[in-house]
């Protein structure tokens, strides 16, 4: 849970059923590019749209692919402490390095009631947990008070936050760290935002694009790594027209379109999700034709 | 879809086993209160919480339970559109009235998505339609537009709308009433919100709770059908210190707290939503006993 993580799409059909051989043409790439970590059934990977059975497929198909070359980070998310504590076992007999666990919620839940939740789901699975900051999806948002909570029980591991504004990060990373144990990784998801995150100390871009696009994100983690702000931030520049792209249309509905214009696959997003309108996908079509070939990799 | 319909919870065993006789037991006042339907399965009847088949078994406990006095409003919502066309097509097999179909979402849907899974549903299934807009569970806000684009679909028939401001409610109420057809039914959740949209020209009143306490909920619905607002405002004015517990803990966990007082059942809601803590739960106590006895009823 440090470096950087790339988030694939779920192939599935019209009835949920995964597409084992699409799904792992879209992990080759990734694990080519030796990716820090592969962000399997994450809300990229549609994992509240699929059932358990069709979610242990999708780990199967992934170990099956990726052979231990990169750790496998898995979405066990559910709206019952139940089911989360068994997507929680089958991801760690599956071979699951960690597990990434949302506050998915209808009923909104308290601070209490979500700290209750992680604590069974970890003690009860032994799996590894990241904590699943995405307020766009669940509207649940983690207080930095509930992260601490949560960074002292044995097995939680890891934070990825969502994005937010770039000039109170360092403010935020600072609070955070000072409340978490040295251990526990402070992440970030919102690819646009990453690139100042991990400038701010962020430890892990959990990243969508980097689930079809893997390379560039690799040079921008390495530029990071290197100290190379300015190549960073070039290169992150460079990918500004797929942000806004993302910003306007849902990264998620933007990398089916990818995928399909890449020769990767040809899937469609669980209904009611639906894939792009035909003059966004010109739209995406225009901005990939734009863009310097060297950075769609 | 008009007059009263009362939301009970469901009470289920850890394992998400409906307790049939408890159900039973709860729509039994409901029952001989005359309410004018029953929502089950709302919200309050915690649907995404339960499986398919325990749906299905509930949805028979009430119809044995209810047998043909009070037309079943059934909650039919999924995330995927595949599974909400089922649990319709269960709701209609087993007797139900009509369906209640919130915007149920992980990844944020789009107007036209929305649109789709509305039309799927209602179509495929047969099962006349609610829209059920509530967007502090969906996080999904429909837009008066969408509202009257689903209006015109053959089997939708209804809109449950969220509570909002008493001031924006007569001209909320225009608005939609110019776009609709004449026989579709305008109604309201949000109990302490009620009376005042139905004396605004609300048609129907979503109740939480007129699933434990039916018969004041009548007593209200009557004063405002025969013109009596004093008697109606004053009922609600003696409920207040009621809809501020709502308004802080939730309405589902006050309801859970007030059906095991009165005897009817006790009963945990599906973790990790969790009863209230005890502080809360002596201040719903207290509530209730400083309540005019003949409002508890």
């Amino acid at each position: 849970m440090r470096g950087l993580s790339a988030f694939p799409i779920t192939p599935s059909d019209a009835d949920g059923v995964v597409r084992v051989d699409a799904l792992q043409r879209l992990l080759r790439p990734l694990v080519d590019a030796r990716v820090h970590s592969i962000g399997l059934l994450g809300s990229t990977g549609s994992y509240p749209y699929l059932s358990r059975p069709e979610r242990r497929r999708a780990i199967e198909a992934a170990a099956d692919e990726v052979a231990g070359r990169v750790p496998l980070l898995v979405g066990v998310g559910a709206l019952r402490t139940d089911e989360a504590i068994r997507l929680a076992q089958d991801a760690r007999a599956g071979g699951a390095a960690a597990g990434l666990l949302a506050a998915v919620s209808y009923t909104p839940l308290t601070e209490d009631e979500v700290f209750e939740h992680y604590k069974a789901v970890a003690g009860e699975s032994g799996l590894p947990l990241c904590i699943y900051d995405n307020p766009t999806t669940t509207h649940f948002r983690f207080s930095p008070e509930l992260i601490a909570r949560l960074a002292a029980l044995p097995g939680v591991a890891a934070v990825k936050l969502p994005g937010g504004e770039p000039q109170a990060l360092a403010a935020q990373m600072a609070d955070l760290r000072a409340r978490v144990p040295a251990d526990f990784a402070l992440g970030h998801s919102g690819d646009w935002f990453a690139v100042e995150a991990m400038l701010a100390g962020g430890e892990a871009w959990y990243s969508v694009v980097a689930g079809i696009l893997p390379q560039v994100c690799m040079d921008i983690v390495a530029a990071v790594r290197a100290g190379n702000a300015t190549e960073a931030r070039r290169l992150n520049a460079a990918l500004e027209p797929l942000w806004g792209l993302f910003r306007e249309f849902s990264s998620l509905r933007v990398v089916y379109e990818i995928a399909e214009r890449r020769g990767v696959c040809a899937a469609e997003p669980p209904l009611p999700v639906r894939r792009l309108p035909e003059a966004a996908r010109q739209r995406v079509a225009a901005v990939l034709d734009g863009m310097d070939p060297a950075l769609l990799r």
